[in-house]
């Protein structure tokens, strides 16, 4: 049992050992952030723990507001070579081919269906919505939570033939179980489908379903044969939680700014802006992947290689630069990404 | 301090005595529920705590599904002779009819102005939406939350002389406490604006914003001179968070099933619905206001006086009956509806 475990709603935690130690002692005594190596990153965490939850500072924040939000792809799991989501859904249209003889020839499932990389990387939001209709509409919330999970359980990504649910950053856990240890409640506020994160939060992250903020589909209320209440997905779009659309999200969700906000690209600027927004001393943080070794290299951020996946570009970081933010770099910054390396 | 205190995600706990006493222990050793007349209704919610906490029982809920949703008007605090919300809205228009003119002779402004009670009374949904969207919309999140937290502080009902917020039902109140001391998150769950309820939530019942969903005007990012980030309330519903939408929005927020529900209205029952579809031994419950001397009598079930303002049909009570909810009778099951009551 780690000593910074966090005191979760739900549970009555009772040991008496926790209750003998206050977070920011523990957070002294053993290092919270083994696998972040000293430097202005890690400093700038443990200050903002320090500030935000010593009740002698001007930055104090009460544990009722204590609300921090990390974007998943490409800040707590791997996003490249393609969105987990998004392969997720292309294995979809495969399994549904047999059931549709029309995408053998209508773009853009045909071109899933041929396993065509160069139109594929071409798709165009029209091309993408089509295929995220196509896979994750028309089904009830607990069909579609089922397709996924089983999906989660089978699939393996090419580069190290582990589940995508494994292809977590060990630093970001870390952080994520310093911050609830600290009395923060952990949202993850993504651009992918909620829904589909919900699927694994709380094994991969300790994250529990309401406080996954994502794109949503609407909802609709109905009933089966036997009279009972049935919610199905609608293949129309409620929430699109990328852009302003995760300030605003957070918001509906929370009621209050974050008082910290980590990120790694474009999608993530305003979530960022709106936490800085909230005044006191919050902390705002992006990852630049620039360790293609270890994970992937690409911004294009600082001469980094171009990606349409996860664009951190030269303008997001002047801004960082310019607002006081923290660029994370993987190279530098982390000892070790996954927790399975050596 | 009452011994049945939750443990919440909000602080670090650490009293010993708490820890010590395991809640269903303490719920049998002291009356939770002492505003609650002996009955079937306080019996149903001292059966349903009981068979989904204890981990030998076969309705065992595990503490992260453990989530409660209430309606709050009607539900948790009086909704005659009109919505509080509505209220500060006509409230809202009177204060800003010096800059529109146009409001002496535009209805439904007009009818607001001059007090004419009759012609409000017949307002349409068109009507209700054209004050609430110049009410609601056209400010930055914070104006709107300080307009109604002063309105609050200020305004008085016209029958106890009290603020609104004293307006609340004791015996929920107990019941809040004593489901939250059992593990479960408590929720409200509004027809009435989420912004608006956020104010006082965390005050008047202990639930702090982000478990507060309710009807919610759609959000807009943007930028003050400063360059900093602030969100605007556009003239335009993001969510009806009644009749259907009720269901939706919990599976939105929270994606999972409510083990119980406590509403008064039509406009609960689909949220009643959606709960008993999760199986279990989950508890549905519907407060009937069948007592004029001590607050109100209104249905039209069981031959109560008809109202638009919380109507609960006989329908409604049939429905109730065939699927086994409890409906609470204010005469019959509470012993004190305030407070502050001799």
């Amino acid at each position: 049992m780690k000593l910074y475990l966090a005191v979760r709603s739900k549970a009555l935690l009772c040991a008496v050992m926790v209750c003998l130690l206050a977070p920011v002692a523990v957070a002294q005594a053993i290092d919270p952030l083994p696998s972040w190596k000293d430097g202005a990153a890690k400093q700038a965490i443990l200050n903002f723990v320090r500030s935000t939850t010593d009740n002698s500072s001007p930055n104090f924040v009460p544990p009722g507001e204590r609300v921090v939000t990390f974007d998943q792809d490409g800040t707590t799991w791997v996003e490249q070579p393609m969105y987990t989501e998004f392969i997720f859904s292309f294995d979809r249209v495969k399994e549904l081919a047999p059931q549709h003889p029309e995408w053998k020839t209508k773009q853009p499932f045909a071109a899933v269906l041929a396993g065509d990389q160069a139109a594929i990387a071409k798709f165009t939001n029209e091309d993408l919505e089509a295929v995220m209709v196509a896979t994750h509409a028309g089904m009830t919330v607990e069909q579609f939570q089922k397709t996924a999970k089983d999906w989660l359980a089978a699939a393996r990504d090419q580069r190290w033939h582990r589940p995508y649910t494994e292809l977590v950053y060990e630093p970001m856990l870390e952080l994520m179980r310093y911050l609830r240890a600290s009395g923060y409640k952990t949202y993850i506020v993504t651009g992918g489908g909620q829904a589909f994160v919900r699927v694994y939060a709380e094994q991969v992250y300790d994250i529990p379903p309401d406080q996954v903020i994502g794109t949503a589909m609407a909802i609709e209320y109905g009933y089966n044969k036997a009279g009972e209440a049935v919610l199905t997905r609608a293949p129309k779009l409620l929430l699109y939680d990328n852009f302003a659309g995760k300030a605003e999200d957070i918001y509906l969700f929370t009621g209050q700014h974050a008082k910290a906000a980590f990120g790694n690209s474009t999608g993530d600027q305003q979530m960022l802006e709106y936490t800085q927004a909230g005044g006191g001393a919050p902390l705002m943080m992006l990852v630049l992947h620039d360790d293609a070794q270890r994970e992937y290299a690409y911004g294009p951020a600082q001469g980094l290689p171009n990606s349409n996946v996860g664009t951190f570009t030269q303008a997001l970081y002047d801004e960082a630069k310019a607002r006081g933010w923290i660029v994370i770099s993987m190279k530098n910054d982390w000892k070790r990404i996954f927790a399975w390396e050596k």
